[in-house]
């Protein structure tokens, strides 16, 4: 058993994530970052990898205080889990992920990561060993599922789409794709890591919204590979 | 003056238009097949990159024999004029797109260019040189525009696009988004090139329409960079 996995991110129209320094570019507006925000309320985590961490430093915290105060009211903590995927344990202990806002955190981690370096972070967040070399998904994804985590929310980047799509642990992948051109040959995509040659994952689709200028488009995975 | 000029691709979801080798990924179905015949039906020209001749070895042909009629009555060739950017003339003079199907082609090339190549493609495509190190595709718009091409319609790949869009020649963006995972940090993308690192172009959604399990998104140029 393993939690609902769905990936939310948003790209341009020519399927970039960021630029190719990996600067953030701020691709929608304000309704889709209100519907970011109410994904959060109803996540039981909200997942990222270290890339995203070292790049952008996000808090992952919920923006409103009405849907925090929501939460705490159905019994919940103020923000969802905050699960950096992080093999060789590179988040700073002074992340935004790991300070700002009320709420667990965890450090998913292999054992090629430093001991004094997970010492650090234990301070701020539990740290999850799963995995030799690199963080083990589908174990990570059982053990959190045991700690009563139902709902995952991901938020990217690329490369841990990639692994979390090449190992089928995704159900929904959710793309708001944005009325701007970034280009490059060497920006980041919303899916990275090795790519798949043959047998690409099906998706059937699922929504279709406008907003803020761009289409937010909704992919359900439909067959294991 | 220069001609309306449009590009017209279909990617992943994920923002990919082939796998990490370049290999072509079959993305869009029946409907987008012939909406894209459609398109090259009221077309003056249809241009791509070398990299698409040297991976892909499309003819770019009208596929309908009834459109090739069509455009026959109305007094005009098979097919569209077809056009390849080729920097230093690498198109073999073997590829489909000389070969196959009646109607004019034009090799757009530049200075730096082997003659002995440029002699060989002359059997077959009106060579034009435009450019000192490579294609200069204003001066090239400028001599269709002359020539009465008036609508150029865009097959990519990625660098050509790139190429144009930072040029500041293109009217009109349409992207078929097709039910597929590609995943590769190295898979091409619509836009490739160095990528604009601020002042991203920005769109004007024109277009959503559902179709072959994905979604046709047509989009604008607002504004020049």
């Amino acid at each position: 058993m393993r939690p609902f996995v769905f990936i939310n991110m948003a790209m341009s129209s020519d399927g970039k994530v960021s630029n190719v320094d990996g600067k953030q570019i701020r691709i929608s507006g304000k309704e889709d970052f209100e519907r970011v925000d109410e994904l959060k309320l109803s996540s039981d985590a909200i997942m990222v990898g270290v890339g995203t961490i070292l790049s952008d430093d996000p808090s992952l915290t919920i923006k409103s205080e009405e849907r925090r105060k929501k939460r705490i009211s159905d019994g919940k903590d103020e923000n969802p889990v905050r699960i950096v995927i992080d093999s060789r344990c590179r988040t700073p202990p002074s992340a935004e992920i790991l300070r700002r806002g009320d709420g667990k955190r965890i450090v998913a981690t292999s054992d090629r990561a430093d001991e004094e370096k997970m010492r650090a972070i234990e301070r701020y967040a539990d740290v999850i060993v799963a995995g030799e070399d690199k963080v083990n998904l589908k174990e990570l994804m059982d053990i959190l599922w045991k700690r009563g985590i139902n709902k995952v929310m991901v938020e990217g980047g690329g490369e841990l789409s990639w692994g979390l799509i090449s190992s089928n642990l995704v159900d929904e992948l959710y793309i708001y794709v944005g009325p701007k051109i970034i280009g490059g040959r060497n920006s980041p995509t919303p899916v990275a890591g090795e790519g798949f040659k043959e047998k690409f994952p099906r998706l059937k689709l699922i929504k279709i919204e406008e907003m803020d200028d761009g289409v937010l488009l909704g992919w359900k995975f439909m067959e294991s590979m």
